[in-house]
């Protein structure tokens, strides 16, 4: 069946006038909905209490748009509201804006739209402005989702980068290199289909479920673009410690692990859309454990390393056998367009 | 002269490793150098007082990415700061996010990053963090920015498109049409070369003026794409209300109207980029227009109309030879990519 154009994005929905306002009306806010949204100004008003708010902004070109476990809407909610977890935000409000390719399926779009919101609402975030551009064919690939966020941070609460501290625990919430994966498997078709799905999931309520039973973590950092290899390298270089990681503990999906074995690809370099390294000091190591062993989205989790001092700032694991080898930041991630 | 490799932007760049790394290092903490961007992490941490917050997005597609009188980074600066503007609110602090074609000169994204950098110390508003992606040669054409915006609204402010009252007066701070005019002919090679800039400013300082000097504007919006034609309809839809226009007083440029009519365009459908219509009760009208004359960005302001009570919230202009005429909401832009 072919598209009319009436089911096609068209250069005029980006263009300020009556088309882009009659796309805002019946879909940005209906799927949207939330008072702030619909004054109609070009700021949404916000009330917030006095102290530290974090903000924190991310571009997602991924191809394809849609895949096994999540899509780009998904990912555009994710992204955001897990950067704003990574300092122990309450996430309070995002943004929306899309690039949009003249030609796209109307369908594409409110496809992403209904899944950001589900997302949004699964992370209890409402989406209070936004904005859409249409660029003409060939200008844009289809479709480019930005979201911005800001959280309030508890009172207490300092999370950082910058804090890991030798000693340190360092556990992660479940696999390593399912999105990455997921994203390789359904764009070079291979035959991996079925068992490989994006980990993509808002873990604003997982960190809040830390704090909430009395583990401020030093550092949280996501590990998307550039894996877990790219975050703990980033964290060492911050708080200027060594971290070594004991490689039998590494939680893998076995579909993963076979694919990464097939393609002499290494999972630690492939982004995760799901994932938080987390870590804490060793006396909340034990209840770490616990809260998350007990939440939905870190019944996987594992215990999978630990800081130690090392002016050097090396990232390096310790296999089954005893011996080390150094975990390098990649030069860059082995997959582009990976979110 | 050729470009090597090391003089464009490669995927690379994107991929969250050491090149991404690189650049950040290299050019956008220099550039945006300030204290919350300078940790590292993935969320900017900022203090808050208690109170209302404006939050805003904007993506910025213009082609071509330099043109007189500004560029896409100019742009995507004054873009927020204006968005947050319009509710009375003080810029606490802006996001960057960039999305490159593979390929782009690094002159360009630098040339560009100066000039975020110089807008928004011309603002006030740092640039606290920011977010970079790199797609495929053909996957987006050069350079698409993001900003996003949090803004502080002092107490007693209370600004919105919904709050225009018949009597109000309605002034603009400059005229009308220059930056669409600038870009079209820019892009179309037109012979108006030399005279036509765009009129790109950040317009908080304007706007803190007029309420430090005890005016509260009623409602205050940036005619950006679709003109003064798409922002005045909003207001007359959002507040329920008419909107009467005197011809005569509106200001224009005698080299836009002069490609205006040209071209057969009507200037109040084209983009401006540093303009806001400035709403203010029939008391404030005289005290709002010293203010304007005095600061640089208004000073050809111009009190060109008035809120009427119409339940058909109509936009309508009156001719100096008191005939009237329909304003109506464009369908779309004139022109894509203005912005």
């Amino acid at each position: 069946m072919m598209n009319t154009d009436k089911d096609l994005i068209l250069l005029g929905h980006g263009g300020g006038g009556q088309l882009m306002q009659e796309m805002i009306a019946r879909l940005f806010r209906p799927a949207f909905d939330n008072p702030a949204l619909l004054t109609g100004d070009d700021s949404a008003v916000l009330e917030v209490p006095a102290g530290r708010v974090a903000f924190t902004t991310d571009s997602f070109v991924v191809t394809p748009l849609f895949f096994p476990g999540g899509d780009i809407g998904r990912l555009a909610v994710c992204g955001t509201v897990n950067d704003l977890s990574t300092s122990g935000a309450v996430p309070l409000a995002m943004t929306a804006a899309f690039i949009l390719e003249e030609g796209l399926p109307r369908a594409s779009l409110e496809r992403a739209v209904v899944s950001m919101q589900k997302a949004a609402a699964e992370a209890g975030v409402p989406i209070v402005t936004g904005d859409t551009k249409v660029v003409p064919r060939g200008g844009a690939d289809g479709m480019f989702i930005n979201t911005a966020g800001i959280g309030v941070i508890p009172e207490g609460v300092f999370i950082s980068g910058q804090n890991a501290r030798p000693g340190d625990v360092v556990f992660i919430n479940g696999t390593i290199g399912d999105h990455g994966m997921a994203i390789l498997a359904r764009r070079e078709g291979l035959p991996f289909r079925t068992s490989i799905e994006s980990d993509a999931a808002p873990l604003a309520g997982l960190v809040q479920a830390l704090i909430a039973g009395g583990v401020v973590p030093h550092a949280l950092r996501d590990p998307t673009r550039g894996g877990l290899a790219a975050a703990l390298n980033e964290i060492a270089r911050q708080s200027g410690v060594g971290i070594g990681l004991d490689e039998p503990a590494l939680p893998f999906k076995e579909s993963v692990r076979t694919a990464c074995e097939l393609l002499g690809m290494d999972a630690l370099h492939l982004a995760n859309e799901g994932k938080m390294v987390i870590i804490v000091a060793p006396e909340d190591a034990g209840h770490t454990e616990a809260i998350l062993q007990r939440h939905p989205y870190s019944k996987e989790c594992a215990r999978i390393g630990q800081i130690v001092e090392d002016p050097a700032r090396r990232v390096y694991i310790r296999t089954a056998y005893g011996s080390s080898r150094l975990l390098d930041v990649p030069l860059a991630d082995p997959l582009p367009r990976i979110c």
